[in-house]
């Protein structure tokens, strides 16, 4: 197999991206430097993790593509489910723990791997089986040691990670308060290997953007976009998993922000008059991208299309200007909807004065979400608020994944929109706070556009920022591109 | 949105199959006769089921693809994840429950419909919403009528299914035993609009191998075979879900039965002397697939390739002249091992009397796994062991997922398969019953093959069957099909 083949790094073959595994070594490393640094802890405590487990579909013995879970994958890189593992918190060794599986596993699964073979795949120092996690954990944990448990609330989900466990874990003793926050705060800050993968994971994800650009059509179906984009990022970056359910929203459909969802399912033919918004993004070995491009299915910006397509682009640009470290990310919300907000009033969209717009929080009816949030093993990535309680309650800004002041090494996406959603306009039009800002016949001009989002990845660097998506993003840029969409017979698929 | 725009049928667009709404009634009034006719049932019953659920992936907000739990699509029919349904058994009136939506959900999912649109789209009698559960019991069910839930043992993954649940429904009187062995037993008889979907997502799960087989090259990976074939599927199927995991198995992997899992990821590299055992389907509208294609990458059987490939070929075909009402489905399994230990022995890897093979169990040596299973809304269907002690011990026949006589109306696979697996062949070699049937020198020599697998899916007719799946199956029907193969520079793609 080739995933493994060089035995010390991730390797899917070809042109894809060589991962080492000492990506995981220095995880574990940063890990433990952390807490070794926390006031009360033992030093001699232990890290217990489970891994992700094999799931079958409801009653069905139908087994859904296993995908690691996350924390577990940042500090291991395991491919395989139902693993633990420990890490000693003192010195750094690293114990996985492996099923125990069944003689007939070679005929279903293949070849049946010695905790020897994992010892060298992922670089651990012991390899025991789960059945002998108790023995293990009474000879190196002992009952004195502490057991640091991740339990804790994610901030996007509101759910809370659940504490690794083996039948007698309760003989031991067991911190569930200390670890959850600690090792968030470890993968907001991605190290140098980690930026590669991600750099990887967005090349190839900016690649299958303009490979839709190209092939793109009108009387396609939505639903052929996402298989255009799902086949390059799995041929030609071996992503298995997409970060997410492919967002392939035209005509009205742009304004859903989570579009695409099986009730919705990207099911809409295309017209040569459309607006496109397309939020994709695929994961090489669990590592995701998340990309948004915006343009018209002809490959001509409208006039209407290019007025709110580079007010958005304006938007992002002016973050993408401003971010640095010391930067407070509610600030660069406000930057964009500002920014939003002038290209609109410049436009004839909405009148008034831009302070008093956002004071009252008009740009929320054209942009409902927040500008951005932290990406890595996770779409939306752990450690958004460290403090849940300092969330804003106000429109728009509640939406925020993060109100935090930017740090190098943290990575985040820029995302604002412009959304011309019926139902909050309704809203708005009706609010007495909000109606004398909206100039209605002019917004009914841009309905059909349904909505323009604009995406980048980027990473905080020392002074600014590395943008880490590559697509044609200027009007100039998209159109020159789009002028090689061959307009080819079904079946033909150009790249170059 | 296209897949509800007719109001009567699920429909994709394009080419896709517009499957009537109808189907679903017919299923129900079918449960309902099945339901009236028990012996002891009493008739003013009510049947009371619950859809699947929308995940998240451990603690994160990633929401997978939902995809609706089997036997609620069986019955209702719906897109949607977190609905619950009801059909009273005296006269088959049916009822919806749905969830109430949050007003933000316009802005993130889409347009909130209401009750009686889901009413329309659905084609059912009644729709409430999930908070009026114990209020519309009630009302209508009152504590005097039974509520049938679906509470029974799936045979091929060994687990129960959950039974529907709201708060109250303790207070009700409630039967768990009743409803899971009928609607099993209804879900096995396939109607005329099932069988019209099922031919569906074998003609276009079909097509899709063509497509590979028009692509391979050499110096692929086995992970870019998978992306070809989703592409297909979902482009021009407009196939979301794969019915499994794709198994890409070239060079020795063909001989690991479920190669293609996270933990071997379809990640070999092709060389030009590989036979591959691709086993890809689609599902359309759950409606699954399950096809396996053998080949040379090269496009040409060499001497080897053939004698194996034609031994399964011949089982395949047996087997499929074979099949009709009142056929018992172990004894197809006893003729397709029979046909391929007799093409074994003429070509010398086995040696000795036949029948004193099959007493030994000896072609469980190269085909571990039973003939065939079963295929429905679940690849492996259910139904297959009404009586799971029926089961038999033997090797080779305990794998078998079901052991009835066949009906019209079934729709199972015929799978056989060649295997070298190089770990069973040696505990052959030293077990006494069956190390003097095989003859080392000559199995040696197809080692390098791993394994042949041809899987049709039928559906048995009042005299004999129809074939589902339409693939190049004989040596000749391939490579004539292959040599259209153009070898074209990565990133074109042929079809014709
Ligand atoms: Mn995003
Ligand atoms: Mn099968």
């Amino acid at each position: 197999m080739t995933t493994f083949s060089g035995s010390d790094h991730f390797w899917k073959g070809a042109q894809t991206l060589k991962v080492p595994m000492e990506l995981f070594k220095l995880n574990r490393q940063r890990l433990c430097e952390a807490l070794r640094a926390h006031r009360t802890l033992p030093p001699d405590s232990f890290v217990f993790l489970q891994g992700g487990t094999s799931e079958m579909r409801y009653c069905s013995d139908h087994e859904p593509l296993f995908r690691q879970e996350s924390y577990f994958h940042w500090a291991f890189g395991v491919i395989e489910p139902d693993f633990y593992g420990a890490i000693n918190v003192q010195n750094g060794e690293s114990i996985l723990f492996i099923p125990r599986l069944p003689a007939a596993y070679v005929a279903w699964m293949g070849k049946i791997k010695e905790p020897d073979e994992f010892k060298k795949i992922y670089h651990v120092d012991h390899v025991y089986y789960v059945d002998e996690l108790e023995k293990i954990f009474d000879e190196l944990v002992g009952k004195s040691k502490l057991i640091l448990v991740l339990n804790g609330l994610n901030t996007d989900s509101g759910k809370e990670s659940q504490a690794a466990h083996f039948p007698g874990i309760e003989h031991f003793h067991i911190d569930k308060t200390t670890l959850h926050s600690i090792i968030s705060e470890c993968r907001v800050f991605k190290t140098d290997m980690e930026l590669d993968v991600m750099r990887y994971a967005n090349k190839i994800s900016s690649e299958a953007h303009k490979f839709v650009m190209l092939n793109i059509k009108d009387g396609m179906q939505e639903y052929e976009i996402e298989s255009l984009f799902q086949y390059y990022c799995g041929r030609y970056g071996a992503m298995r998993h997409m970060s997410y359910t492919c967002i392939c929203a035209t005509g009205d459909n742009p304004a859903i922000l989570h579009y695409g969802h099986a009730g919705a399912p990207n099911d809409r033919q295309l017209t040569s008059k459309d607006m496109c918004l397309f939020d994709m993004g695929g994961e090489y070995y669990c590592y995701t991208s998340d990309i948004t491009c915006s343009f018209p299915v002809s490959g001509r910006f409208t006039n209407e299309q290019r007025i709110v397509y580079e007010a958005v682009l304006d938007a992002n640009r002016q973050v993408m200007k401003a971010v640095r470290p010391g930067v407070s990310w509610v600030d660069m919300h406000l930057l964009a909807e500002r920014t939003q907000l002038e290209h609109l009033k410049a436009a004839g969209l909405v009148q008034g004065d831009i302070e008093e717009m956002m004071s009252a929080r008009l740009c929320a009816v054209f942009m409902p979400h927040g500008l951005g949030h932290f990406i890595g093993i996770d779409t939306h990535d752990v450690g958004g608020y460290p403090n849940p309680q300092s969330r804003s309650t106000l429109v728009g800004l509640k939406s925020l994944r993060t109100d935090r002041t930017l740090e190098e090494r943290m990575c985040i996406t820029i995302e604002p929109g412009i959304y011309f959603n019926q139902s909050l306009l309704n809203n708005a039009y009706e609010d007495e706070k909000l109606k004398k800002f909206l100039n209605k016949n002019e917004i009914d001009k841009y309905l059909h556009i349904g909505g323009v989002r604009i995406e980048d990845d980027i990473a905080i660097t020392s002074d600014g920022c590395e943008l880490l998506t590559v697509v044609p993003r200027t009007c100039e840029e998209i159109e020159e591109w789009m002028s090689h969409n061959s307009k080819q017979a079904d079946g033909k698929l150009d790249y170059e």
